[in-house]
């Protein structure tokens, strides 16, 4: 069992290297992990090399026994990459390339881009995988294309498109391309992807799938690197968005690629963690927020099912996470309930966002563990207390397999589909609704979970009949093959609960006629 | 009196004409409009022609004693046309040219696509026109430009108002162009129009007026066209946006090209068409919705109005209107009264959007009569009973007057002015409502309605003077001649209704100073 | 004391002068301002210029012994320099250039334009300075830059960081660049300012204050113009947007380039002005407008401060201000209980924007004293009542001193570091409020103003050790030297009133370690 958060000793406004570490000793931390945004710090301008400030960093938590995921620093691009190759940047649906300002806001699958983060990645790992404090790797961070409409992005999609249908005639028959006059004469006359102007389901169910391979197929790239360079006790992991995810990553795919899943986990906290829940009472919250304990282990039971692994919850709660107009500390004994909740569901590391609250960038009220005064605090205190739990009960906390009274049968598909054409209205207006998918898939969970009832999450392309009851919510887009092995899971006695959108579509996102 | 729907056998996801029809057959359906979408089915590439399909649904139809109106398929252009002149998409105010995916995408006043508009639309008249289920034709399909920015729409504007004005200093006085230093010097003087900039009542209220007439004159040149092929006994129609319609065409106007008008009605449901209407229980609609009986009186008696003569209607609500979120099946009972209430104030057809539900497409949730699986359904028999009461008394519900005890006058004008300078805010928070026309039209009309008075919608040139009461709500733009024509109406002892903002502009949206 | 309004006789459609005169001077108006709007009348093609109809405005005027403020025309550009120079036109964040149609939609640091600018107003003021009527001039009018990233702005904006910075190294330290991997390598690396991209707390804070400077610096320029054909007894003003301002200028910095500081002062009227405030019965407000009587004395309090000295009125609420949804005259007394509040608090000059309402242009429903019939109205009796006491009084009424019980320290620098970084959430939803500074400001004056106390504000190169009790809310960028001063004001025995997020960041919207 790890226990620890990320550490950015390059953001420190001073030199406090001993005093950090010694501070993490003395809350039992056990880990941390280092590098994910430090392109710029090493690479200041292309090709001139500042590398060393790290080693020092590694040493110092190598000597308080604190183990290192050490991160890949591709998420970031340096200023002088965006300079010179301005076409690496992603082209959104409205043809305008994303500003220089902030993080994730290139296209990843451009050689440009490719050549650099390879270079730098090599670089790191050449001088820092052998370092003794680290155990493991973490391949860029929370992952996904940002729905990238580059000219070479549209061009493999569109090829991907022949290689996978053939002729524009297939396509013009599961599609439906006859509605609106659409159909296609050849390849040439497909229109650009993104929901700027396209408005088939067909088609953006299709492009949202190749987005999510893309950023799998980065994230195997960056795998295989890696792996040239780790010691055979090394593990490679990328930290994925928890729950739900990213609309331009799979969560499932991606664990495929990884030795081991992490998932980043920020969760409502005070009254947004009560059992039962008091709706009323909870902080107002961007609608898309999962609230409540159901959803601690939900995230964990997805990150779990990817695997039927254990898996790392990388990034959660310290003092606060959001902006300087939301910040909710939890109460006391919530950072408890929190970790013990991961641990029990499966996982083998706890870690924060992040180690200190930073003093500059966008992310100053994102508050880490410690406040900007560096000070102890309440916060600090409370995790202290789980570390030397955790120290303590090592042995019978990690690897806990996670029990399962019900199955939750996971659609990725569906989420794409009914976010085209939600069937739920938002909360409180008339417009439809993108979250369709995630909204009805949590009121079952939620049910179950109050019930008492542990979930597993599994996928399509798992085994699922062992399960005695199987709930597959808003199973929208299907192939007859899934809806098939549903059958016959009922035929041999498994409970199997639907919702309404259940088996309505087939895997083009077309209604079924029969 | 003609009963049925649009039917798109190229939708079908396979083979089953013959028991479509028969399934129409039996519910005592007499009518079906064909054609508006297949310029991609009929030429999938540029000058690659395939039109026989259609034969065998004609003839099936006709088999059948179905008629049929046969629409020009001129809305929805092909991807084919978009790729090779992508300079015909519409360019909205922002500059940016409309992407393709949609449908009515395009400058319609562009000579590439009027010369493959006309080319197609005079291969399939040439074929189908003299078909013996032909009863008559549709041009275009809810046509109105979007507002089109196009350089070529652009230039003619300015051609117009050098035409209409003669000199910039016509324009200076009666915009008021001292105001914010707009004085015009010369005719290059003049900005772009479009809300992006243009921020002048004055040549807002021309530039809306230059756009719907771009609309009546795409009609009467379709018109035009079609009549070639036309034998004498088949009409030319085109369904307007019922009610208040598009921002960009004028009812009236497109009234005075064609034979016959008919109008698309979409409505509320369940109980949206309770008497007295319960508001509180009525589903979330878009806010610009018309909810209530009185609103599919509005609607009919816009439409006679234009012509004071019977209309169409052409699209009304089979199982549900809308999108996956939004679907809202009549209460038996209520496809009868919508219907009977369209023959009451003058309909000759009563047709349904559409024969079967989709499988593909953006509307796959716009439910048709027969739900995706094809089978006979509850809307089906509710609809076959109106087939067969319809059949029986065609006698006496064909060619109905309207009765009016009071009229009503429609002003586009102050219509396109009021959404210029709006006078409401809208519902719920301090935003100037773009509707406020409608919503004080409509309060009025309701009102009326709900006192059991029926209603005549009159326009600016038609005679008005016989009407014991007249309406006049929101009359903000009117010139001299119509504000005398009122105030003689009043002094011959007709009872006139105004409402604030009445006669308070004049033709160039102008405050009135005497 | 001064009363009256602005008079546009340019705008009038017909000719009205001697009886808009002889109105003016009936109600004991004493006063108007001219000009702010007239370059393309005057020149209305480039180089061929027109300005003897002023003169008779002018004669008219003084004839009537009404005083005059001759404004540069210079805030709304004549289409013709538009269209020789399109860029001109203010490039916004998302690097596309406004549109003309509107007004302020200019870069006014380009050269072409001041070319132009400085031509126009050089031959008004020619002409026109020494005419007997004029005490005075407006440069400009409410002068922001409308946050222009034009390329020549951009280029100024990074010189004058080498300027204040030395080297990259200095900003990659106080902006902590090495977050997300943003550190430069030189100063060609530095990405475009504006939040279109940009997300570093740091960054945003140096644009914000750079675009506030860029507007000083233009109106610095044309009061050197200015005074060059002023005579002795003339002054300079310009009018700014009273209370919180634009948030692309200073108003302080402002005030100390000109001689005396004009506000203009749009406020709330009927239940948006009764003491106690009755929130219930206000008229919904968009959400940035301060309501109360309290909001009269803070703008007036404000515009005190700037220079500790007597201010001018020079635009408040006639019979309406907003569009045509948003019409509240004012009920009777509370012109009065507006007019005598300023006063009370110091203001010179009180004057209603505009003397007749518009009958083109944006701004028809923004209504004048007279109505668009221009009759006399309940609004011109009541000012005419306003205009015969000031007469009467005016020896006791001119050049009062504002008493001040307390003192509020305004920070221009932190109302935009909470901008970026809003602590507060908007009222009703989960979306980050921009105006957490006013809010948080406006909470603590409103208290003190309730508890009746007097107030006067002060900015932080000002004395401000005098003041018994000083309130400082929401202080979050504030340099060590000025929380110095708060410590030292403390000690020695001064009431330091902070709140929170108060003292929290420094100079560069840090968040302090210490």
């Amino acid at each position: 069992m790890l226990f620890g958060a990320s550490y950015y000793h390059e953001y420190q406004p001073y030199e406090r290297l001993d005093e950090d570490v010694r501070m993490m000793r003395e809350a039992a931390f056990s880990y941390m992990r280092v590098g994910d945004s430090i392109w710029a710090r090493c690479e200041p301008a292309e090709g001139q090399f500042d590398i060393d400030w790290m080693a020092p960093v590694l040493d110092a938590l190598h000597g308080a026994d604190i183990k290192v995921i050490f991160a890949t620093p591709t998420y970031a691009i340096p200023p002088w990459l965006y300079r010179s190759h301005p076409e690496i940047m992603t082209r959104r649906a409205d043809d305008q390339h994303t500003r220089y300002g902030g993080r994730q806001n290139m296209d990843f699958t451009h050689p440009a881009y490719l050549y650099y983060a390879e270079r730098i990645t090599r670089l790191l790992l050449d001088r820092y995988a052998p370092h003794p404090s680290v155990v493991g790797f973490q391949i860029d961070n929370e992952t996904g294309t940002g729905m990238s409409h580059n000219a070479n992005v549209v061009q493999r999609f569109v090829e991907s498109l022949k290689a996978k249908n053939g002729t524009v005639e297939r396509l013009n028959d599961v599609w439906g391309l006859n509605y609106w006059s659409h159909r296609l004469g050849c390849w040439e006359d497909l229109w650009a992807p993104g929901l700027a102007g396209n408005l088939n389901p067909g088609y953006d169910l299709e492009w949202r799938r190749f987005q999510a391979l893309l950023t799998t197929e980065f994230l195997a790239w960056q795998t295989r690197i890696v792996k040239e360079y780790a010691r055979p006790d090394q593990f490679v992991t990328q930290d994925v968005v928890g729950g739900h995810g990213r609309g331009d990553s799979d969560m499932y795919d991606i664990a495929q690629v990884v030795d081991v899943l992490a998932m980043n986990s920020q969760h409502a906290t005070q009254d947004g963690l009560t059992l039962p829940a008091d709706d009323a009472s909870i902080p107002r919250l961007p609608h898309w927020t999962e609230v409540g304990v159901w959803a601690l282990s939900f995230k964990s039971d997805m990150a779990w099912g990817t695997r039927e692994a254990n898996f790392l919850v990388t990034e959660t709660n310290p003092i606060s996470v959001g902006g300087s107009s939301w910040t909710f500390p939890a109460y006391d004994g919530q950072w408890r309930l929190a970790a013990y909740t991961y641990i029990s569901r499966g996982a083998n590391l706890i870690a924060y966002w992040h180690w200190h609250s930073l003093h500059y960038g966008h992310e100053i009220y994102s508050h880490g563990i410690l406040n900007h005064d560096f000070g102890p605090n309440r916060c600090y205190r409370e995790l202290s207390r789980i570390g030397h739990e955790l120290q303590r009960h090592d042995a019978i906390l990690t690897d806990l397999t996670p029990d399962a009274d019900v199955a939750f049968l996971y659609s990725q598909d569906s989420k794409y589909a009914l976010e085209n054409q939600p069937c739920l209205l938002e909360p409180g207006n008339a417009r439809p609704d993108a979250r369709s998918y995630q909204r009805i898939f949590n009121a079952f969970f939620r049910a179950f979970f109050a019930a008492r009832a542990q979930a597993a999450v599994v996928f399509p392309t798992q085994e699922l009949e062992s399960f005695p009851v199987l709930v597959a919510p808003a199973l929208y887009a299907a192939d007859d093959a899934l809806l098939a092995r549903l059958v016959r899971y009922a035929e041999g006695g498994g409970h199997l609960v639907l919702s309404f959108r259940g088996g309505y579509g087939d895997e083009f996102a077309r209604a079924r006629w029969e």
